[in-house]
């Protein structure tokens, strides 16, 4: 069987974060572990172009004050979908398309500082999404 | 700054699944990629442990007839904290965990024929997890 020229990626990042960025949040009195996105994305475009896919998730990553650890990308063949993660100091981006029915399936689990919601515009227009859903929990809440 | 032994462990899984097996299922009519749980362990222990974080993800994705392609876990100091993503080919499971709280916040994803939730009780047994929370979402729904 035929495989694609990225079949597989992963992406060694440097370490330079020895100490978890993703202690407990305090929010309006509420105090939980992080912000996990649940984002589908219709009517999307580029969603067999793992460089492509790659970049946004480092755009994601930056504009959220989030800290690289490690990323990996699959290659279907042959309908050229997608599998990525992204493992960040503060937990972890994923990915999943399906490039022949226009549709992306992210997820996007935040601790500590870092600002989850900002990757969600940016995700819209790297693949011209003309259609978003986003569900939003509160992880590992403690009262 | 001291990193443990296993600060950071790529698992290299030979690749026997070409083609993605997380087409969309239809279940009572419905159509769907796939179904995503989010499972929060709580009172749980030996979540500073990769090595076992490691043989119960093999175990939840055996027993939910997953493939397995990739996996990647990073170890936190000071406070023993895993993180860690198995790629699969039906989409992906990931912990993250805080020992010093007893609790560990999980996601499984899985397409295709995969039974995702047959990893819940393996998860629950493997860390004497005291309370589980489960969610459900059914990701990619068409009607």
């Amino acid at each position: 069987m035929k495989h694609a020229a990225h079949d597989t990626l992963t992406i060694p990042v440097a370490n330079d974060a020895d100490n978890r960025l993703d202690h407990f949040i305090e929010q309006d009195g509420v105090h939980f572990a992080g912000t996990h996105l649940i984002v589908d994305l219709w009517e999307a475009d580029r969603l067999d172009e793992i460089d492509h896919i790659e970049e946004t998730f480092k755009q994601c990553i930056e504009e959220a004050g989030a800290t690289l650890l490690h990323m990996h990308f699959h290659h279907f063949t042959p309908n050229g979908g997608v599998s990525g993660v992204a493992v960040l100091a503060e937990s972890h981006i994923s990915i999943h398309t399906w490039p022949e029915c226009g549709y992306a399936a992210l997820d996007i689990f935040m601790c500590g500082d870092a600002k989850p919601h900002k990757a969600v515009p940016i995700l819209k227009r790297a693949f011209n999404s003309g259609r978003v859903q986003l569900g939003d929990h509160k992880r590992g809440m403690i009262g």
